[in-house]
Parts: structure tokens; sequence; C-alpha cells
């Protein structure tokens, strides 16, 4: 009944608790690469080194908003979180991305970010600290 | 014969020089509100104080939500500027945004952001690293 | 061949006897939460007391919004009751957000309501006094 | 700058309030008909007396809706007031009509009715209780 | 892999020719209702004479044209056909409507009518004179 | 403040009495071409004879639609008319155009019409029988 | 997971390869069609010899866009492959179709092009040269 | 009351004739950059030279790409030219793009063309051979 992306960091295994907490329950699960490395090389596997950094990114960066614009116009609902780690400015865009399309947003994030996320936070349906949380929402949206 | 939205950091004044370096060009430039203090607290000042922290960011993000998401409609071109501070979660949200509205971005970041904004930047029609840059191409455009 | 959400009161089963008047029919019926409770709760459930009346029936509003929303997009037709009881408020939003999405509108109510909801009666594509009536209009729209 | 479509309720003079606060600012405001006899009668006057309240109100709303629809559709910002007396059911259904299409939407309402008025709040950018508090955010979002 | 609605006139089984001449391929087809008694009646029916063509009409056309908008919405194709009896003003209305929508079209009709359809002829993908043409091409389209 | 195109029968100079009545009122009226013989010999005219009735009738009505569907896209309104003779299929397609694409409708027809035209009064604000009528509509809906 | 348009030169089996080389993948492939005698001759076939090779060629042309247009709505991605025989103009129209539909875009062309076909490599979100390349990239979409 | 984009190819002033053509009339002219170099050049004057063919040309293309395709999207109607030299898959791609976005479409090509512009040619309002036929049809929208 509804298609929900999951949207952010692809450093820890956050995904898998939301899909293993949805399990029996008709919900479709989409999600990002991510085995990092491979997310990060397929511009330099499939086209070669373009002998430059911002080249080599960029390459790989299209290929893979193939999959996330794709999937967030795919799904109803976007789930983003954000980590302790890295700048995360992917997230943040696939937020925007994603609310721009009228998709439902669920924003997970610890507390301290209160402030550094209010505009996204103002654009979410839910603002939770955990996983946990996201699976009683899901659950609640389809019993 | 251009709308541009400049998003992005509000600590430096870097809008005006492009706005004054397309002086005489038929483009209409609209900005966020760029008082960081009156942005922060307009919530505050409209509704009262919310009593938590979360609640009175909370209003004022919705608030002025109404500025940048109904300026991102308005505009032809959106211009995002990264800068060397802050989370900057919101000029990632921006960018996101106008990006899934399928208007035209052009991004403003120093060279060490490359990895970090591939994303953003794999949705741009211009990546620059300075104003005079976003200057060049506007003339360029409309000519 | 049609995808039918049943909005409007939540205080009695009238969406049984609709669902159960088309059994044998291709239609699927989608319906918000009914479970009153559950609905008024699930913001403090999830996120815990907010201790503020008007945030805890923000953040359930805005969790509940995510389920009515995205099934009015998902539906070709659009069932809204209004009843004796209530304001009603959210039935009436419910039945501008689905015309405005361009859905098909049938109305259920008493006659007693004609000049209050002869707006709604207006962007309706038929406007009826009983469930049995909405039951008759499903099977000839599908035979 | 703004385009803004003040909704809700007929029975006060409400709009001129805001219309006058917000005096020398690039804000045009667009308003329903609030001559409530005119607008209940226009109907009868135009295609004469349909012998049957349900279709004399109907053909009037019919009218009317020609002048809220459109005007919604040219607005950026919708302003909501519910006030103390009717059903007002047109109100929430202009809010939901505005929501669906993605404009911002700011709800005036006294206290007493955050309950049943939550769906719509959640909806909104910003929620108030008086005129001024919507100049207030109206000169915010523009200077 | 196509969705075809057959709308235009319902005196004679033309659709039948073509369902059952594109049968074994993977088109779905959609019909408005062609019982002609039970199109006119289903006002009467459901809400009882309304004591007035006029509205008697008006109810039933409402209700017919949930399963028409609906499914030219669903459709890739819309064949419509002008036959020689009748105003058949509803086909030219649906062939409009699809073609809002960005439908593609094709269109049946006798020789004698080339001028008077011209319009609707300049918006079709194919005009052809007959059903079996019209399996022709959807057997084409799909191999 | 509103944007009417007056679609429909071009054998009469009905459309001058709308525009004249509304004189005054922030009315910008469109019109299709409505010199029948320069409508019709368009094609001729600039790529010359086609030696065919079908495609010189073909090349004229494409670049009409030029005007007839753009001008519908500018309307907020459009009034169609259809009067006693001719096909008047052209009236009826720009009908199903305007509504598709959710512009207010207004319809002019004599009585006898009724039935034959209950699909398109269906879809429509307003069904008059004649040119004062649509100008009390208009006015009504802009003071 | 992913509709894929194969779009672009039909005088060579290229699309074979890609089809091959993603199956096991959870890929829908859709095609033009590849027979060039009958994509020409399809509207001779179906309303006769026109006289006249212009409105030969319209006719087939309109045909086939039913086919191709309508793929490049389902689709998610779009490639387009540029060979080295004939103008070749309607893959880049198919490009321009599917870029403004906001389709993600491969395009196949020898390095040859790389200046002729900037403007669509520009929009495209990975331009390769052969065909285990875009196999590459869908696998490495969907794994 | 028409906004015309005349896209195509940039190595002949055509353009200037058909604007000198319609002087007098209300037509707003939208052209690309017609100064060759500076076309090419843009990227490599703006962001320095990426000291690789495909990329300096990439860069120019993207930035250029921000007139063509927002021009489009501004204009009611495209001209497309064809010319004798050069691939011109631009101008097909515009073209494209044009009739993705609803626009309605001119194409002017000599005749040797025909058949190779036939996907082009179906998707368009007007064929034309020359510039003056262009204004021709112009006028006569306009009248």
């Amino acid at each position: 009944m509804y298609t929900v992306y999951l949207a952010g960091e692809i450093h820890s295994n956050w995904r898998e608790s939301i899909i293993r907490g949805c399990e029996g329950y008709d919900i479709e699960f989409l999600t990002p690469e991510h085995d990092h490395a491979s997310s990060d090389d397929i511009g330099k596997n499939v086209v070669g080194d373009q002998e430059n950094n911002f080249y080599n990114d960029h390459v790989s960066a299209k290929i893979n908003s193939m999959r996330s614009h794709t999937y967030i116009k795919h799904a109803d609902i976007v789930v983003v979180k954000f980590g302790e780690k890295y700048k995360q400015w992917n997230a943040a865009f696939d937020a925007g991305y994603a609310a721009a399309l009228d998709k439902k947003l669920i924003v997970i994030h610890p507390q301290e970010f209160i402030h550094a996320l209010k505009e996204i936070d103002g654009a979410a349906s839910a603002v939770v600290e955990s996983e946990p949380q996201v699976v009683d929402i899901l659950k609640h949206l389809i019993r």
C-alpha cells in the first residue's frame, strides 16, 4: 500500500532494522546503493578514470542519481536519516527533492541537530530520533 | 527575462556582489531573509515563546519556508552558495527542492567540498568557485 | 478498475457497508485510521508527550496526514461522509484536497446540511444521503 | 512579490485589517465575494429560481467557485480564518484545495478549535489567533 | 503494454470488433457504460426524480463522468468514433479532454465529416474510417 | 484579474456583446479567429493547395489550434457557446480541452440542447442561455 | 524496479545485447518498432497511399509516435544510441522529449560525435560508447 | 499575446527576418545565444580549460541549456529551423523538449529533409520551408 524510500547516510545498516521491523506489512522498501566503494567508483569503473577528482566524482554521482531520483519519484514516503558523521548534503538534497515532489517526509536525527535541521524538520510529517519510531509510524499508517 | 533566486549561506553579503554585477540586465533577483537574528526569532516574535527549542525553531522555519519555497517556484535559476561554516543543510535542501521542480541550478563552493557536494554538483548546470563567475554566466545567458 | 478512498467521519462504521456492498467488484478501497483513540494518540505514543495540547495534536495530525494525503493521491474517487456530530473540518479539508487533485468526489450528508455544504456539493460528481446510494453508483460505474 | 488569497469566514471585515496593515508592501490581495446575500443569490439572479433549495444553492456555489478556485490558483499564500459561528466547511475545503496545490497556508483561529482543526493546522505554515499576527508574518516575508 | 479507452457513440457495438480483433495482445480496453437507458437513468435511479429535465440529465451525466474522465486518465490511447446519428458532443468533449491530458487519439469517422471534424482530426495521431484499421494500428504498435 | 477565452461558434458576433458588457472591468478577453474564410483558408494560403480536402482542412486546423489551445491555457475561465447551426464539434472539443486543464467553464446554449449537451453542462460551473447572463456572472466574480 | 526505453537507431540489433545482458534483473525493457520497412509503411498500409511523400511519411510517423511517446512516458530511464549513419533526428527528438519529462537519459555514441551531441550529453546522466557499459550501469542501479 | 522561441540553427540570421516581419504585433521573441564562438567557449571562459574536449564542450553546453530550456518553458510557440549544414541534433532535441511540454511547434526545413524529419514534422502544428511563411502564420494567429 506504501512505497517507502530510505534515503540518507550509508555508513551504518540502519535500513535493515526498519525493513525487518515492518516484515509482513504491505510496504515496499527502496534503498540507495549502500556499498560505499562501489557507489564512489561506478563512474571510474564504467567510463574509465577521468584523471580529475571533480569529474570522477561527477560521473559517479550522476549515475547514482538515476537511482535516487527515480526511487524518490516512485515513493509515497521518504525517510531520511542524518547521522553523526560527514557533511550529508546529499541527504538534505534528497529531502528537498522529495518535499518539492510532495512526498511525505520522515526525518531521523539526534537532538543536537535540531537547529541545523530546522528547515528540513519544518517540511517533514514526522521527526524522530530512532529507527523503531519509524517502524511504529509505518505500522500505524497501514493497519 | 530571468528570475534568479539566491539561496544558501546568509553569513556573508555575497548576494550583493552578484546583484550589483548584473545591474542594467533584465534579471529579477529574489533572496531569502538575510537578517539572521530576525530569521531565527520570527516564530517567537509572532506566536510567542514555545518554551521548547525544537518548537521555537520549528515555527520560525515554517514561516521562513513560505519565502524560500515560493521564491524557488518563481525562479528560473537558483544559485546556491556553500561557504566554509555551519552545516548548511538548508542550502542543500533548497538545491534539492529546486532540482525536483526542474529549475536550473548554479552551485558556488570551494574546491575542498568537491566530494561532499558531488550529488548536488551532479544536478547543477554550472559549478563555480566565486560570485564573479556567476555574474559572467548570467550576463552570457541574457545578452 | 477503481481505487476509492473513504474519507470523512470515523465515529460510525459506515465504510463497512460500502465495502461489503461492493464485494466481488474490481474496486480497491482505502480508508483512514478508524480507531479514534489510536489516531489521536499516535503522536504521544511515538515521540512522547509534548506537554502542550497544540503540539500533541499537531504531531498526531501530521503523522495521520501521511495516510490521508497519500491515499487521496492513490484514489480515482473519494467518498466523503458528513455526519451529525463534531466539526468535521478534516472531512471538508480532504474534500478540498481531492478536488484540487481532480479526483472524483461523492458526498454523503443529510438534507439539513444542504446550505452549509453547498461549496463542497458544487465540487462533487454525486451528492447522496446514504451508503447504499454510493454502492449503487460504484456498481453502475464498473459494470 | 506575493499574491495572497484571504479565504474563510465572510461575516466580519477581518480582511480589511490585513490589507490595510500591509499597505506599501508589494503584496497583491485577492478576496472572495464578501457580500453574503449577493453570494447566496447570484444563482437565482442569473439563471432564475430553481424551485428547489438544493439547486438554488448549487448554482450559486458553482458560480462562486469560479472565483475561489481561480484565486487560490493565482495565490502564493492562502490565509484561512475560522470564526466562532457557522459550520465553515467551505473554509476548510479551501484550505484543502490550497494545500493540495502546494500553496502556503496561514490559519487564523481561536484556541478552542485546536483539536477540531488539527489536520488543517498540520498542513499550515503558520497558525495564529489574530490578524495582526498575519500582518507581522507577511511583512517579515517581504522585507 | 497499452491501456486503450474506447470513447464515442454507444448506439452500435463497434467496440466489440476492436476488442475481439486484438485478442491475445497485451492491451487493456476500457469502455464507457454502453447500456444507453441505464446511462441516462442512473441519476433518477439513485437520487430520485429531480422533477426537471435539466437536473435529471445533470445528475446522470455527472455520475457517468466519473467513469469517462477516470478512464481517459488511465488510458495511453483514446479511440473516439463519430457515427452518423445524434449530436455526439460528448464524443468531441472526450476527445478534447484526452488531447489536453496528452493522450494519443485515434479518430474513426466517415469521409463526410472531414470538414466538421478538422480540429479533432488535427489533434489525432491517426484518422481512420473503420474499426479494422484501428485493430491494424494497435497490433502494429505492440508487436 | 481574470483571463477569459470565448470559444465556440463563430457565425454570429456574440463575443462583442460580452466584451462590451464588461468594459471597465479588469478582465482580459481572448478569442479565436472569427473571420471564417480566413480561418478555413490559412493552410492553403501559407503552404499552398494540398490537392486534397482532408489535408487542406488539416493544415488550417492545426495552425488554428496554436491559437485555441494556447489561449485556453492562458485562460482562467472558458465560455463556450453552442448555436443552432452546424456540428460544432470543435466547440465541444474546446470545452473538453478546458475541463481537463481544470479551467472554469461557462456554457451558453438554448434549452433544446439540454440532453445533447448534458456531459458538457455537467463539467461546467454555469449553464446559461444568453450573453447578458455571462456578463452578469463575470461582473459578479470580480466586484 | 526500472522501466527502460531503448530509443535511437534501428539499423543494428544493439538493443538485444542490452536486454540479454540484464537477464535476471528486475528491469522491463520497451523498444520502438524495429522492422524499418513496417515502420515506414504502416501509414500506407492502414489508410492507403496518400499520393504524396510528405503525407505518406506523416501518417506513418504519427502512428509510430503513439508508441515512442507513450513508452517514454512509461519509462524511468531512456537509453538513446547514435550510430554512424543517417540523420537520426528522431533519436535526438526522443532525447529531448525524455529530458523535458524528467526521465533519466543514457546516451551511447562514438567519440567523434562529442561536439555535435554536446547539448544532449549535457542533459544525460551518463554518456558511454558501447552497450556493455549500459549493462554495467543498469546492473549497478538495481543491485 | 504570444511568446515565441526561435530555436534551431545559428549559422544564418534567419531569426531577424521573422522578428522584423512581426514588428508591431504583440509577440515576444526569445532566442538562443547566436554568437557561435561565445556559445562554444563560455565554459572555458568561466571555469577555465578542462583540458579535455568532452568536458570543455560539456561545461559550455550545460550553461547554454539554462537559456534554451528556460526559454522553451516561457514560450507558447517554438519555431525550429533545420538548415543544410551540420548535424543539428540540438535543434531536434529542442523540438522534442518543446513537444513534451506541450508547446506548439513550427518547423522550417527544405523539402529534401521530409523523410529524415518525419517524426518531428509529425509533432508540429505547421511545417514550412521559409521564414515569410512563419511570419504569415504568426500574424494570422494574433489578428
